[in-house]
C-alpha cells in the first residue's frame, strides 16, 4: 500500500482525497455494508483527540454525558411533521428481533431528538429541573446513496447535544455558545477557519426553528458544512409534551436546543491542510506529533546511532522508528503519509557534531540544530506549524472568497466548479431568505451555505433574485 | 425521586439493585425501546472513568482503537457454523434501509468477529502484518427477553479487542494477557475480586476453541461473569480465509483472539459494594469524589461559611454543594445516593476552631480534623476507603466459598438460593469439563463459572458426576 502513488490535486482533487484517506490508514470503505467505512488506527486517534477537545469544553459548559437507546419506535418520527419528512427516506429499519416479526418496526437513530423528547418529558417537570444540558456520544445511521469516506457515510459517529431551557431566550444563549465552542475547535484545534452563521430557511434541520452552522472552506474551494446548531424551539416540546411550571406556576412547553459535529470534521481536516504527499494534520491533532529516524549505513554506526536516538527520544517524547529492514527513505515517505508534524533525522556525522535535524510536514523545511536545544525548539516548532496551518487556511479563504451583485455572476463564478476540478469561490451575494431564491441557486447545484453573523462586508444591499432589500451579504458556493 | 425508599437488600436484593440504580442517577429503563436502557449521568461518568482505565492499559500493550460498521450483512454469521448457532435467536435485523426493501438483510452487530474476520483477510497477507491488533469501542444489540439494568440489556456498551497471531502460542499469550488486564482492573480499580478461569466447553463463546473469564461474586452471592477473552483458534482464519504467507513460505491461516468488557460491570461495581443507603463508589471510579456541604442557619453565618467552604473547597478539589433552598439534610442524602465516597462538613463551628468534618461513605465514620491537614488527609482516606472495600468484598468472598464432594451437595448448597433472596456461594467441586456435566448442574440452575487457572484448593479429585480424574476443583454458582 506505501507504494501506491497519490493523485495530484490538480489533477483530480476526489481522487486525490480518497488516496489520502487510505494511505493516511485513516479509514476505507467497507463496500459490504453499504455506504459504510472502516475507521483504521490513525483515522481512530484523531477522531479520539477531537472529542477529547470537544468534550473538554462540553463540561466546561455545564453538559453531562448520557447514553440513549440506538433503536427509536418508528412512530417516534411521526410526532413531529417536518422531523418525519427530512429523515424518512434516510432510514434504516428493524423489522424483526429475537426471530420475530416486531409489531412496531425500529428505525436506528438518524438522529436523537425524538427519543431524547420522550425522556425530557419524564424527566423534566418544574423550572428547577432546567436548564437539562446533555450530550451523548454515538453512532447514527443515514442511508446515502452516494458516499464519502468521513464525509458521507451511512454510518458515522458524532456527538449529539440535547438542552432544554425554560425560556426561548435561554435556549438561543445555549446555540450560540455550542456554536462558538465549534468555531473555537475548528480553529484554535483543528487551524481550519469557519465561518459562523445561520442556515436559510431552506436548509433548516427538519423539525428546527433555526439552524446555525460553521462553514470552512476545502482546498478546492467547496464548502464543507462543519458543524450545526439547532433552536427547536418548542416543536419538540409539544411533539413529547415535555412540560414544566415555571416560577409562575404556569405549565409551560420547554425549548429545545441540538447541536452536533460528527467524523465528517477528520474529512474537512484532510481537505484543509494536506498535500500531494498525503496527510498533514495540525499538531494539536497529531497521535504522534514527533519521530526519530535513525540513519546509519555501517554496522558499526548502528550501535552508537541507536542508543543516542533512543536517548534523545525518551528525553524529547519522540517516538523512535528502530525498525529493522526498512530503509531510512521508506521510514521517511511512511511518517510523511501520516501526517506527523516532525520528523527528526539523526545520523553518524550529526552523533559526531552534537546536532540533529527537523523537518517540518508542512513546509518540508529541514533545519540542523544543537542537540540541546532540541527539547525547546520541538514545541516551538509545533506551535509555529499549528499557526501557520491556521494562517494559510485563512489567506486561502479570503483569496477565494469573492463578491457578486448579480445572479448571473454568482451562476458563471460557480460554473466549473465540481469536487474533482475544484475552483470553487464563496460568493458573498445579497439575497433573501426565501424557499425560492434557494431554489433557484439549487438549478445550478449552488447553495447558500449560512447567512454570516457577523458582516465583514458592506451591510444591507438588495436581494440580486427578488430585489428586496437585506441586511447582508450570504455566503453562496458549492457544498459536500 | 430523592424521597423513594431503597428496599433494603435483606428484603429483596434484586428490588434493591433496581433502587440502587435509579436513584443513583446510573440508568432507567427505556421500555418503550425492548430491553434497553438510558444511562444516566452518574452512570455513564462511571463508565467514562472505566474506559479510561481499561483504553490506557489495552493501548499500553501495543493495540490501537478502531471502527467497524454496526450493521453486518446477515450471510456473514452463517460462516462460522457454532458462531450463527450461537446469536442467531438475539439477532435485530434490519430489512428495509433507504425506502426499500434489502436484498440481503443486515444483522445489528451482536459482536464483530465475522466483519473483523472479512477486513483482517484484507489487511493480512505476510508474517510481517502480524500480530495485528485492534480494539473497538462499540454498541451491540442482543435481543434479550428478560433483561436487568446494566446486567442484561438488548443493547449495551463494550469494547471488542481482536487480533490476529501467527502461532497459537501467540494468541494464548494474548488471551491471558487479557484476562489479566480485566482482572486488574476489576481489582485494584473497582476493588472487585475476581477468579481467572477458563470456561467449559458448555459455556464457551460460540465460535471460539477455548473462553477464559473472570468470575466475581456479587453480595447475594451470585456469580457474574465480568469479563471474557476468547482463545478462536483459526476458526474465523477459516471461514474467512484469513491467510499469511509464514517466514518459511508457507500459506497458512491465522491465529485469532476476541475479548470484551462491557457496561455489565457497572452492575457489578454496584452489587460489590452498595448498601441499603444507595450507591457505593469505590474512589478510583467515583466522577466526584469529594463533596464539602456548608452548614449554616443564620443568615449572618451564610456568608463567612461560604467563603471558607470555597476556599477549602479550591484548596482540595473538593466540589462545594452551595445550592440555596436545599438543607445540609437534604444534601448529604443526595449525595450519599450517588455514592460519593468523602463527603466534608463544614459550620460555624468548625470555623471557630479551624476544624472540618470527614464522613466516608462506606463505613459512615465521622472524624473531625483540622482543616490544614485536609490536604493530606483526602488522599489517604480515598486510598484507605479504596483498599477496604477490596478487602470487604475478598472477605465475602471468602466466606462465601465452599467445598463440595457430591453433587447432592452442590445442589443442597444452593437450592434456595435466588436473586432476590440471595445466600449464594461459590461451591468448589471436582467436575469433568463436559456437556453432560454442565447439562445435569443446569437442571437446578447452577452452572460452572469456570475452571480456575490458579488451584487454591486440594488439586486433583474424582468428577462429583462421572467419578473420572480430574485436575482440580471448578466454581461452580447460580449466576446473572
Amino acid at each position: 500500500m506505501a507504494e501506491s502513488p497519490i493523485t495530484p490535486r490538480s489533477r483530480d482533487f476526489a481522487a486525490w482525497y480518497q488516496d489520502v484517506v487510505l494511505q493516511g490508514d485513516l479509514a476505507e470503505p467497507a463496500e459490504i455494508v453499504k455506504g459504510c467505512m472502516v475507521i483504521k488506527p490513525n483515522g481512530y486517534a484523531v477522531w479520539e483527540m477531537l472529542q477529547r477537545e470537544l468534550d473538554t469544553r462540553f463540561k466546561a459548559s455545564g453538559h453531562q454525558n448520557v447514553y440513549f437507546p440506538l433503536l427509536i419506535p418508528q412512530s417516534f418520527l411521526r410526532r413531529e411533521a417536518e422531523h418525519v419528512e427530512g429523515f424518512s427516506p434516510e432510514l434504516a429499519v428493524v423489522t424483526i428481533a429475537g426471530g420475530k416479526e416486531l409489531e412496531e418496526p425500529y428505525v436506528i437513530r438518524p438522529t436523537s431528538e425524538t427519543i431524547i423528547g420522550h425522556f425530557f418529558a419524564r424527566w423534566i417537570q418544574s423550572w428547577r429541573d432546567l436548564s437539562m444540558l446533555v450530550n451523548q456520544w454515538a453512532n447514527v445511521v443515514r442511508w446515502e446513496l452516494r458516499t464519502r469516506l468521513f464525509l458521507r457515510t451511512s454510518e458515522f459517529l458524532w456527538q449529539e447535544g440535547h438542552t432544554a431551557h425554560a425560556t426561548h431566550e435561554e435556549a438561543l444563549e445555549e446555540v450560540l455558545r455550542m456554536l462558538r465552542v465549534y468555531a473555537e475547535v475548528a480553529e484554535d484545534v483543528m487551524a481550519m477557519p469557519v465561518i459562523q452563521g445561520v442556515k436559510t430557511k431552506a436548509e433548516k434541520f427538519a423539525g428546527a426553528l433555526r439552524s446555525y452552522s460553521i462553514e470552512a472552506m476545502m482546498q478546492n474551494g467547496l464548502a464543507l458544512q462543519a458543524g450545526t446548531s439547532h433552536d427547536l424551539g418548542q416543536n419538540f416540546g409539544k411533539a413529547f409534551d415535555v412540560k414544566f411550571q415555571s416560577k409562575e406556576g404556569q405549565l409551560e412547553h420547554v425549548w429545545q436546543t441540538s447541536w452536533g459535529v460528527s467524523t465528517r470534521l477528520i474529512g474537512g481536516l484532510i481537505m484543509s491542510h494536506s498535500d500531494d504527499k498525503g496527510l498533514v494534520l495540525p499538531p494539536r491533532l497529531a497521535p504522534v506529533k514527533t519521530v526519530l529516524v535513525p540513519i546509519y549505513r555501517k554496522d558499526e554506526e548502528r550501535g552508537n546511532v541507536l542508543e543516542a536516538a533512543h536517548k534523545i527520544g525518551a528525553g524529547v517524547g519522540a517516538k523512535v522508528d528502530d525498525r529493522e529492514g526498512q530503509t531510512p527513505g521508506s521510514k521517511f515517505f511512511h511518517w510523511e503519509r501520516l501526517g506527523v508534524p516532525l520528523v527528526l533525522e539523526l545520523g553518524p556525522r550529526d552523533l559526531a557534531s552534537g546536532s540533529i535535524v527537523m523537518k517540518r510536514r508542512d513546509t518540508g523545511a529541514k533545519q540542523s540544530l544543537p542537540q540541546a536545544e532540541l527539547a525547546s525548539a520541538l514545541p516551538a516548532a509545533l506551535d509555529a506549524m499549528q499557526q501557520d496551518l491556521y494562517r494559510a487556511a485563512k489567506e486561502r479563504l479570503k483569496a477565494n472568497t469573492v463578491l457578486a451583485n448579480s445572479l448571473g455572476e454568482v451562476q458563471s463564478i460557480l460554473a466549473d466548479v465540481t469536487a474533482e476540478k475544484g475552483g470553487g469561490k464563496f460568493v458573498m451575494a445579497h439575497l433573501k431568505d426565501d424557499l425560492g431564491c434557494d431554489a433557484q441557486l439549487k438549478e445550478f447545484k449552488a447553495t447558500v451555505r449560512n447567512i454570516p453573523l457577523v458582516d465583514e462586508f458592506d451591510g444591507p444591499g438588495k436581494c440580486i433574485i427578488t430585489g428586496e432589500p437585506v441586511d447582508r451579504r450570504v455566503v453562496i458556493a458549492k457544498a459536500y
